[in-house]
């Protein structure tokens, strides 16, 4: 045997070729799906039922239509619509056009919807039927904003077959294109192609904006397809697997699983509205074996009058909760009925969940109270994600690991954004050090898992003490008649700040006497926590929360201030 | 609300910084479960048992001490055992420090493995104590070959505590260092780094030869961290699976699972020796949920003593087989027996299979025979794998999805090798008009599965028609009293070529009248098979293969061309 050559070759010297590099993307999920299970369901909306297939052709015609209306690589194409077939199609449609996804929540006003369409420049927007008047009204605000600057986008109508015409045929009058008849002018055998690089953008999400103006979260195809296969992992999914749309694909593109369950050939469950007995129904007619959700989605189901659940369910129904903390008695609760819930953590920033709770067996052993509060923490990273921390805020050296210890949580990896639109100020700030900052509040536990404390601005200082509305929070929602409650601070005479609490009652609790309700809790209180975490002022009715079902604390932080300082005497 | 910078920024223009952009590695898989699953079993290698957190460290001491040596990014540390737990750990010790790990296959031959070692200038050679003498002999013959040219690697021995000893103190005698012993003179918590660059090599293997010398295939850290997820995805395997290492990892690094498995903090159950009795016993006594294995080993686990086997199996058993086409009778054998038979193809050269003949549910209602039929395809893409197809030789076309056309199966994706070491020929070859070439000669089916037919030189052409060796094997693997088989090309007076078959018998078989056998087999080929395609020489003996159980179809050849060509007359 000869060595050949005898020069030192550098192990590390073979380059690239167009055989063994292409650009990671989600999009070769779907053609993957369509060629290995090109008969097995993909949609299901209603009566109707689309096959992967049918999706994958409805998806070319989709980007080759758009492509014909000069869409491509950095236009941006928005979709106002809840969960129906068509918001799943543009998760492939418009990124196959090169295009980038902006899913927009469809719970914002007119005014902000404005904001999004003209800060995106949003090419074309596709509009469910019944969102159809916001949309032209948020085309009117921006027009009249921006004047002459703002291009009108393409408008595209989704008629709903399960709705009132009525909607559709006004959008028609209005000269919106109608999505099946757009579908039909592309060619459904058209060759897409992948991105060139992996690093181009494939979706644009806004922030909630809980606090400050709506940020444009920008996702590329690399980040996307490393967290839909990160996401199958860390829950254990597998191939087929029937996933029900409880979370809006607005929402950070559904946490990713809209792209997950095509690299599963899995079947999405649609569901325009949700409400616990549409999730119980679709359990018992769908086959469904998994749902993501907020906390507050869980707390209806847990709540259901009896006759809106089907008990006992008729499978294990894995459920992936994230979106707030959800308190440890909700998680028991869900456990009791026979739900498998994973409890993830993340935000827009990291598409989505990036932090699990794994779960570890030893902890089946503990007693249900115990196993609910070690399953409240948020956990380890993601496989996908590639570092999670929390760190000190001034020094950025990571706390120690006593559960005690707050500071921030901060995450880097591939599953990061790429930043944020048009905001090189808050890129800045986002990504100081090296790492990705969440603005939440946290500790680490002996164990490595994180558990989240609160956001920065809901800490409460009273007295010097740093208290976490979110820890004050989970004790209350022990108490048998608090149905849901959020805790912020108040200005105090005596202390700077201390504990406010907003709460909604259960049905059937006796709320006659508000003051006797209100003594009641915070006798309660006195008896689980510290003294100076304990509420001084109770206050009741509906809390307000945003699209995607988390409280708007700062809302309810104008409330308290609005109250006025607690007295010395009060309480 | 204001619309901020009113230039219309480009979507893209978002660059990649420290928090949102790291090389793709499998390596951050271990320090996870480490974190996650800090005490279950990582490794199990007789009465020993390693934790991840244990396995962690002694990987982080294995990465440092490397760098004691001087050695990192470029240089190569070679391996030569079966499957211990050094082997496992070299599989994130090496790569840690920066270097490449090369597995040499043990069952090579003392002048083969020198030339390894002196190819790929091997700076540290980690030997089972077992194999020390073998590698001796081979750093002899390379020192001689190579004069001054050739540096002698650092000699590591690893001791077994379930081997003789002698073979160990023979080792320490000749100046080897200890393995534990040079771990322990590592830190264990280096803190090492991932790749700076996903593309840096992280394993180099070399090709088994069964033609020419052998070929070094580099594999980096990108691919190696994608195929490890898409290992778990398409075999549908979980968080803390229990693996067995029937496989050898020196094979194309266990066709990656040695990564897979940390990234589901799953546990690896090592084998010296791979015989049914210990699968059996593993699977009893170790919880084993899943193994990888050549139908070779399939064969005698079908084929085992009732002595030897745990039957029924106390659960559900998933395999996963490649490394050659199994005959449908085996698919069928293993089936009844109650494993989970996962059926995948691919080369060195693609990190291992990654096509899977991915099962439909529609399959399940056939008829036995039926369903190992459509079993023994090949199939689709791994989810990793962006392409796969059969392509006309000559015009590079894909061939109509026939099921009968043969052309070259050709693959392009981020699971396709970085390249051959040192081999620009080899590599112009193999990546010709932007696709992989496997060498493999196969069909497309209607439904888009893909067939091995045959390597492209095992290929009969027998009076201008072609004959796949595999698929008269695929035959003759239904008489009852075949074991295995391999069918060459003989020369042939009238025809040129025809089909020579070599038989193992199976036990209890009564073989003392040859001729009546192979008149036995000929008649039962006449009946299933076009009369061109039945072998005209039937030769009976044991069959030569190589290291990964690959049958030596070179050296059959060669021997049936030493037979001289089939005469007009004969049979």
């Amino acid at each position: 045997m000869a060595f050949g050559n005898e020069r030192e070759a550098d192990i590390d010297d073979l380059p690239k070729n167009a055989a063994n590099y292409m650009a990671l993307t989600p999009l070769w999920f779907l053609d993957r799906a369509a060629l290995v299970h090109p008969n097995r369901v993909s949609v299901v909306h209603g009566p109707r039922r689309f096959t992967w297939a049918e999706t994958y052709r409805r998806c070319r015609r989709f980007a080759s239509a758009l492509g014909r209306h000069s869409i491509g690589p950095g236009k941006t194409v928005a979709v106002i619509a809840p969960n129906i077939p068509a918001i799943y199609e543009a998760h492939f449609g418009v990124p196959m056009s090169g295009a980038v996804l902006n899913t927009v929540n469809i719970r914002l006003n007119a005014a902000t919807i404005g904001f999004l369409l003209g800060h995106s420049s949003a090419a074309v927007a596709i509009v469910d039927q019944e969102f159809f008047t916001l949309a032209e009204e948020a085309l009117k605000i921006v027009a009249n904003e921006k004047k002459g600057a703002f291009q009108s986008p393409l408008l595209i109508v989704v008629g709903d077959e399960t709705c009132d015409p009525s909607a559709l045929h006004y959008a028609l009058r209005k000269g919106a294109i109608e999505y099946e008849k757009f579908l039909e002018s592309g060619d459904p055998d058209f060759a897409w192609k992948p991105p060139k690089d992996e690093w181009q953008s494939i979706a644009l999400g806004y922030t909630s904006g809980t606090t400050s103006s709506p940020k444009g979260v920008v996702l590329h195809h690399r980040g996307a397809y490393l967290m839909a296969l990160s996401c199958a992992l860390i829950w254990n999914m597998t191939e087929g697997a029937i996933y029900l749309w409880t979370l809006p694909m607005f929402h950070c593109n559904g946490w990713c699983y809209a792209w997950t369950l095509a690299a599963l050939c899995g079947t999405s469950i649609c569901l325009r509205q949700v409400t616990a007995k549409a999730v119980y129904s679709a359990i018992a007619n769908e086959g469904v074996t998994h749902f993501c959700a907020a906390p507050v989605v869980l707390n209806s189901i847990v709540n259901a009058p009896p006759s809106d659940t089907i008990l006992p369910l008729p499978r294990v129904v894995n459920v992936n909760t994230a979106g707030a903390a959800p308190p440890p008695s909700l998680l028991a609760d869900m456990t009791k009925l026979g739900f498998r819930v994973t409890h993830t953590y993340g935000l827009s920033e990291t598409y989505g969940p990036s932090v699990v709770c794994a779960w570890k067996p030893e902890w089946d052993s503990l007693p249900l109270d115990q196993r609910a509060r070690v399953h409240s923490r948020q956990g380890v990273r993601y496989v996908g994600l590639e570092g999670v921390d929390v760190v000190n805020l001034k020094t950025m050296a990571p706390v120690p690991a006593d559960g005690t210890t707050l500071g921030e949580i901060v995450m880097r990896g591939n599953v990061v954004m790429k930043g944020y639109l048009k905001n090189p100020k808050a890129n800045e700030e986002a990504f100081a050090h090296g790492w990705y900052h969440s603005g939440d509040i946290g500790v680490k536990h002996p164990d490595g898992y994180i558990e989240v404390k609160d956001r920065a601005k809901d800490i409460i200082i009273s007295g010097g003490e740093n208290i976490s509305s979110l820890e004050v929070e989970s004790y209350l929602y022990m108490h048998p008649a608090i149905l849901e409650c959020s805790v912020v601070a108040r200005p105090d005479e005596q202390w700077g700040e201390s504990p406010c609490v907003f709460v909604t009652l259960k049905q059937g609790v006796d709320s006659s006497n508000e003051r006797a309700v209100a003594e009641d809790i915070i006798k309660f209180c006195r008896a689980k926590m510290p003294a100076y975490w304990v509420p001084k002022s109770v206050v009741f009715g509906p809390l307000p929360k945003t699209a995607t079902g988390k409280i708007k604390k700062h809302e309810l932080r104008t409330k308290a201030k609005e109250m006025g300082p607690v007295k010395k005497s009060r309480l």
